[in-house]
């Protein structure tokens, strides 16, 4: 009864896709509107699942050599406009402010919509010889970006993510870096999120705002949308002359840093839901869970009922596993309900027959397959079934994935596609401009990535008929 | 001869502070200067420090019951005026956003001094009930204030810092709240900094604006200036009241919560580095230092030098230490006086000779101690050699604070006291204002404490000669 009135708040996913994203945002309680537009407050839950992701990242950031620090929050908008095309790109949607010490600014300082040029800034004051490179620095902050239309996780005028900025002595080592970045990011997909993310270059249109290549994870909602959810950048040595950041190189010359930049936002939470969430709500991968085992106890008045329950919780969190037991008064349907909320991957049922029998009920969230288990291989048996979940997940993920690439021949086969399953649509294309123009304006899709695989390109382009150069993934996106 | 030049870069602390430190803020690569006045970048060094903090206190919040979140770095200027103490007190240094996407704003937004208002606004939407208590939320974020006079991690336009924001169902419990984490933040003094804190409650006049009573942990400074290195405070039911922050209570009424709220910053780093550092740099305790040991080869040229470092390398890393090899090209001088400038705890010293013997040279940085020690128990001797520095430090700041505390029964003792020692002062006063007045206009000190032990209170005040009510400590003050 309490469970159907929890669930009845929730729109179906096939109903009304948005509504159901929000509703989920909400009622997991992953986050809370402010009074400030687009500026959301990351609650325990929703943040607890970004502090996994960040503890995954960093130890990766770290293995690989980088070092975090942090920069300054605001940006002179004289030192801001040292960049041309950077300029523009970030230009209208910056958050600027005015007034210091109830003092008018003689510089106005803009709020960091990306912090390249505070880095590129000191980057040119501590380095001088090609012994002080490569620089491999990153940094955890958040960032602002005006936008007018703006939801949760998926666009925000504040976001939470991290900026990685590294310059280096040669190009190759400076590709190198982007790849090995974008790699760790299609790592942490696989290993930690249950994503299985498409990768590839994105088109001269789609690239980063004053960088030479931009690679990107892009991942595949539940409605067949794109969402890009991460990138990394190949930058060239354009801000290196912009802001003179030079160095004496082996041969006693002085010459301009190669340089890159990555990041990932906490959009990444925005994917985990639309790709795993079901119409009962989250559905987390043990990995990321911040709570991966939830222990109900029914009846808990009942002799021995509540104190075995606390025997088992200990007993699970003594072996590592992330367990909470729910003690409130609510009823079992209510906290059940609630659970599935969450996407708590694993819950245990423990009542007064279970009791008798020492054994308790334990219940998938993803499948919601169920099976009894004996007290003594509890522990056990719920570290394989999370791994088992684990497992599935991204299993389901990547056949969804799988399923959901398809090749188009004509603007006709692209839109047809796109209207019936949505996904990717791969397709031969001269590669200009002028294709995505007529692309977003006919079928209201955008050039997700450039595959690296180029196996399967025809001679002529889908769109124009003029002679085929790529191979390009084509999708609706948020 | 490097070390000299390396060395003679640094004024000493004797004749000239604030320069000493300034010289080490710069020269350990703790930070740099950006373009902008007051805001600081934390250079990998200087951050993997606070790195080091807060992966302590992050613990301890967890393992007291606190949720990290993240609200909104802006807060709109309307609801910053709702707590008219609290404006009067930060709104004349704020920095304040104006323009949005380049149109102006009906509401500006000022950027976080402090996030009070946010955590109350949302904690007046999400409580209900008494059963929706205790709420215990904790933020890791940067705030800015917009100061006139800046110096690196004392006092910055923007600074890092942790908020803690807690509501309760009753007074008791708000007040074991606040105290509870004064007692974390002065075991982080003891365990991890090698710092004594003073402790103590705040007179009217320093407390917080907005808070009903404020504790604080103070550092006494290697020249007898106090730094207040955090901050707990108790706010009653004002900022509830201002805010709507009201639960049905179990005899079903409506009643305002109890609040607190708890913060340190990287201001702490100020503090290692003035309590700890000497004429040669920064000296950090090995528990917090993000390098505890350094080995330096000498001639890595020779054979089996380089090897053999590396193996050592290998061992200590194994057993979780904190260590690096200097494989640079610099001379084992400049390396040595490098380490020193960096605070790293112990310094290994590997050359041709001692490979010959099978053992290293190990050098304590707090007192220079050199000793040799066989290959075989480098592990063992490197683990107790960390523990007795950082007992050494600990005990070594001990001393000088209890050295360091004195007695004044008049203004002319006090001022003599102050002008001969620094240090603090212990005076029984009569606890009003004009006392404070008075000691700020004729010693240029301030009450920095009402300690929790009020033995040895006086009948008279040592200021205006009027009933004594408590015993304060007074110092010059950061």
């Amino acid at each position: 009864m309490e469970k159907q009135i929890k669930n009845e708040a929730i729109t179906s996913r096939e109903k009304d896709f948005a509504q159901w994203y929000t509703d989920v945002c909400k009622k997991a309680e992953l986050m809370d509107y402010s009074s400030i537009k687009g500026f959301i407050i990351y609650r325990p839950y929703g943040y607890a699942i970004w502090e996994q992701i960040q503890k995954y990242l960093d130890q990766k950031f770290k293995d690989t050599g980088h070092e975090n620090v942090y920069m300054p929050m605001v940006i002179p908008q004289s030192l801001f406009n040292k960049e041309k095309e950077h300029v523009e790109g970030f230009a209208p949607e910056t958050l600027i402010a005015t007034l210091g010490g109830k003092e008018k600014l003689d510089d106005p300082l803009i709020i960091r919509p990306t912090s390249e040029v505070l880095f590129c800034e000191h980057y040119a004051k501590i380095i001088n010889s090609y012994r002080d490179l490569p620089k491999k620095y990153n940094q955890w902050c958040s960032v602002v970006r005006w936008e007018k239309t703006t939801r949760p996780f998926l666009r925000g005028a504040e976001f939470l993510w991290q900026e990685g900025h590294t310059v280096h002595e040669t190009e190759q080592e400076a590709r190198f870096e982007t790849l090995q970045m974008l790699k760790i990011y299609q790592t942490l997909g696989e290993e930690l999120l249950a994503i299985p993310f498409l990768t590839g270059r994105k088109t001269e249109k789609e690239k980063f705002a004053g960088a030479k290549e931009t690679y990107a994870v892009e991942a595949l909602m539940h409605d067949g949308k794109s969402l890009q959810s991460g990138t990394s950048h190949y930058f060239g040595t354009g801000f290196a002359e912009a802001f003179g950041i030079q160095f004496q190189n082996r041969q006693n010359q002085l010459q301009p840093v190669h340089q890159t930049s990555w990041g990932v936002s906490t959009r990444l939470i925005g994917s985990l839901i639309m790709v795993h969430g079901d119409d009962n709500g989250l559905i987390l991968p043990p990995r990321v869970a911040p709570i991966q085992v939830m222990i109900v106890p029914i009846m808990p008045q009942k002799p021995g009922v509540l104190s075995q329950a606390k025997t088992l919780f200990e007993s699970l969190k003594q072996a590592g596993i992330r367990v909470m037991l729910d003690e409130s008064d609510n009823s079992p349907g209510w906290k059940y309900a609630e659970a599935e909320m969450k996407g708590i991957p694993l819950r245990i049922e423990l009542g007064p027959r279970d009791l008798e029998q020492q054994q308790v009920v334990m219940v998938k969230r993803n499948d919601k397959a169920k099976k009894t288990i004996k007290f003594s291989d509890l522990v056990n048996e719920s570290k394989l079934t999370l791994e088992q979940i684990q497992r599935e997940l991204l299993q389901h993920a990547k056949q969804h994935l799988a399923t959901n690439i398809r090749e188009a021949n004509s603007l006709e086969e692209l839109t047809a596609i796109l209207n019936q399953f949505g996904g990717y649509v791969k397709v031969s294309v001269d590669d200009t401009e002028e294709v995505e123009k007529i692309v977003k304006e006919k079928a209201q899709a955008t050039a997700r990535v450039i595959p690296f695989d180029q196996v399967g390109l025809r001679s002529k382009c889908a769109i124009t008929g003029k002679p085929a150069k790529r191979i390009v993934y084509f999708a609706r996106a948020y």
